[in-house]
């Protein structure tokens, strides 16, 4: 089995080869923590951290690197985005920084996404976007104009390999009016003169500024990875012109390939409309995860193959939600099957060998370009096949239903990340379970001996502290009370 | 009511007056990322966030700025930290920032400090590090030799004036042998020429090379909260020569005085001995939180007066746990009632002079120089009015119920930190815990029956759940089985 992964850069699925046999560099364009993170970063961000788990899954030894951009990216108005910010919320700008970077991190951790390895800040590597800017100057792909310093794009022939926007077709005096001082409308900022109410600045050998946005991505990734590397992901709506940037500099600089393998994500769309703010239609990741848990808005998002779009709306995450329920009730039966002291330890059926089939299934759909729709579609059918070896007449083993269990963890939890693991707050959840299902069975053998009395105070108990009985002829079930279900 | 501070610069309590009245804006040095955090940052952080909270309760708005060391503070052998740990990890220095800043912002959250409103990092500020030498150069404070700039002490006559340690007085050559490049021993380092090995580095007028120890705190410091500003807190081992250092940067930088109040908090011993990694007895917060709840160690820490120092034992923790407990018990009861559909209206009896009195009391205990095992033993003392008011004869109204939750909640809770909020962890809990004691009246109506057989069900069915009931004449209590309870 090998790993292919659709290199953007080629335009075709390749066969995936680190630079280094085992290990895989890779960076991945992080946030401008600006505002809350709506659920386009969560589709974004959860794609990119389940290609890195099933990497890592895959034996290789990964090293990860998402920046946080805290200056420099200008709205179109040529506002910076952070310092919006701090007007907004009448705070320094770093005071946004802090909060809205706190709230990315607290989104990302609720989302099941492992950390980055390394999350290095714009702010904080000024020097080397200054020491970077200079080279490019030294080396005429660079020219200064009032403090100011841009990319000249015509500088280099290859500019545009990626996205395929040639230099002749861009058209970027028709969405922003041109500034005057650059030579070519497509050229770019290294270096921006601040003006005078711009708060945030440094020294540079042309003015007081700030870098340019594209510039802290070039800087940070060969920092941290190598003049090149691996993987470079992202979301497509920054292939142009950010990516396209980021390589233009940093092969100008370094004189070497930058990213091998470009993985870009589709968006997140609402109705059909890509989520952003300024339009109006976005959801916060908090907003959603109100409504259902991580586990639900995680498995909605890898129900989409990355590169695709996808469509977010609360009939789409119900139908996550049933989807993933349907999934992982096996799963959950195992787990607590597996709390019985008692199990047969010989098996009577053969599992194993359809264990062994399903791994190779998953990782065949994932090995074809992180297909996690495909991987899901083997998760339901193994779903299945555990359904009807758990209703059968023989029990299944306790070594039968810990290899299970372990598949489960591994596929579904491990690399998916849809699976709870058997964390603290779970123990706390199944307690609390078991605790009411104890109060269940109490209360019918309360009833079986005709003491009502007994079994009517337990129900009533129970609804005092919260938790709702309702029977039915196939047994007695619970929910919790919410808050509407008790109106002051 | 005026807050009185203990000023370490004049060795006295004083009147605190704010340079801009309504507002305060406070430092602390922060922590260097390189190893998990023991329990004497614990007691350090508390102190400090816990005077954060009574300013603000007391009206302030204040601006709380805690630098993160990521780079340039060495271990007496000449040793970065930071490349320390890396080389331990056998990981990259910024994998080693990133783990120890999350396990550190962890553990603060753990012991519900609030979060800083800037959390700037040293490696993040190295132009500004590079201008203040420069400026320090031109000013002739400082002078360069061999590509590592030094701070000239004799430049200076104030210093010394924080430690009162005068330069004739000093042996620094006593306990580290002196660098030869240096004037004159007590001179301190602004910028080190990086040795080939040293990975983390930057451009510099003198050197490639990494800013000093001192210097990032006087910049960050100036950068955020300006040229003078209230308070500067801290630990009082690092009195020197870390602050006197930054006091003399700073001053001799700007010309203004640096911070008005030095708010300095005493060491955590154990057995009377600093803890520290380097003497093998320090135990992380992590550690220290398996044992015990976060709430009962900050009620520990907060049971000394900030300035002094703290021996940290089991018996202490254990003396803590019962201390927290009866402080909160009739807050906990207080707060249950209040779920009680049915509470009169009106009180026969009269409180609220009593709240009123309270909270006076606190105030002018946490007004002197933020005394809060004084301001504990005040809220000692309420907990025994309201257990008085609990049991007497008439039910208090809602309205005196809803008032002392209010109190506790502000005061031990807002103020102090020591007080859960109602969040849905708690609600969790308490939710299990009546769940169990359902659980036990109903075991208990059995025995009265004479049916042992389902008492005895009950109660093994418990412990199969991980719940141990102990009996004893006084009535049926209970407890979670530990790992060690329960040996496979």
């Amino acid at each position: 089995m090998t790993l292919v992964v659709y290199n953007m850069l080629a335009r075709r699925k390749e066969k995936f080869v680190p630079l280094e046999p085992g290990r895989v560099s890779m960076y991945v364009c992080g946030p401008t923590v600006y505002d809350h993170s709506h659920v386009g970063h969560a589709k974004l961000y959860v794609a990119m951290d389940t290609i890195v788990r099933y990497l890592r899954y895959s034996g290789y030894h990964v090293r990860f690197v998402q920046n946080i951009t805290d200056v420099g990216h200008l709205l179109d108005t040529g506002e910076d985005r952070i310092l919006k910010g701090a007007r907004r919320d009448q705070v320094e700008p770093m005071q946004v920084v802090e909060r809205y970077l706190r709230s990315y991190l607290d989104d990302m951790d609720a989302l099941n996404n492992v950390r980055p390895d390394i999350m290095p800040r714009a702010s904080g590597h000024v020097p080397e976007q200054i020491n970077a800017t200079q080279t490019l100057i030294e080396k005429n792909h660079a020219y200064e104009v009032n403090g100011s310093v841009y990319f000249d794009v015509s500088s280099l022939p290859e500019y545009g390999k990626l996205s395929g926007r040639m230099v002749e077709n861009l058209e970027e005096g028709a969405r922003v009016p041109v500034r005057e001082e650059k030579r070519r409308p497509e050229d770019f900022a290294l270096w921006k003169r601040a003006a005078p109410e711009h708060i945030m600045r440094w020294s540079s050998p042309w003015s007081e500024g700030f870098p340019g946005w594209h510039i802290e991505c070039t800087v940070m990734a060969t920092k941290y990875l190598g003049d090149s590397f691996d993987i470079h992901g992202g979301g497509l709506e920054n292939m142009f012109p950010h990516n396209e940037c980021e390589i233009a500099q940093s092969e100008a600089l370094t004189g070497n390939p930058f990213a091998k393998y470009w993985v870009l994500a589709g968006s997140l769309t609402s109705d059909g409309v890509k989520m952003s703010k300024s339009l109006g239609n976005s959801v916060t990741i908090r907003q959603s995860l109100d409504l259902y848990p991580a586990q639900v808005l995680r498995f909605f998002i890898l129900s989409g193959h990355y590169r695709s779009p996808i469509d977010y709306s609360l009939d789409a995450l119900e139908a996550a939600r049933r989807g993933w329920e349907r999934m992982m009730r096996p799963a959950l039966v195992v787990r607590k099957r597996l709390g019985i002291p008692w199990l047969p330890e010989q098996d009577t059926c053969e599992f194993t060998p359809l264990l062994d089939e399903i791994r190779g299934r998953f990782s065949a759909a994932m090995d074809d370009d992180f297909n996690s729709p495909s991987a899901l579609a083997v998760l339901f059918e193994f779903a299945k096949n555990v359904n009807t070896l758990l209703s059968g007449e023989t029990q299944p083993s306790r070594s039968t239903l810990e290899a299970i269990d372990n598949l489960y963890s591994q596929l579904a939890g491990e690399v998916l990340g849809v699976y709870p693991s058997d964390t603290a707050s779970s123990v706390d959840a199944e307690r609390q379970a078991l605790l009411i299902q104890l109060l269940i069975d109490t209360r019918d053998q309360a009833r079986r001996r005709n003491d009502f009395d007994s079994a009517d105070a337990i129900r009533e108990q129970l609804q005092t502290i919260g938790v709702i009985l309702e029977d039915s002829k196939d047994g007695t079930t619970w929910k919790l009370a919410q808050p509407e279900d008790n109106p002051k």
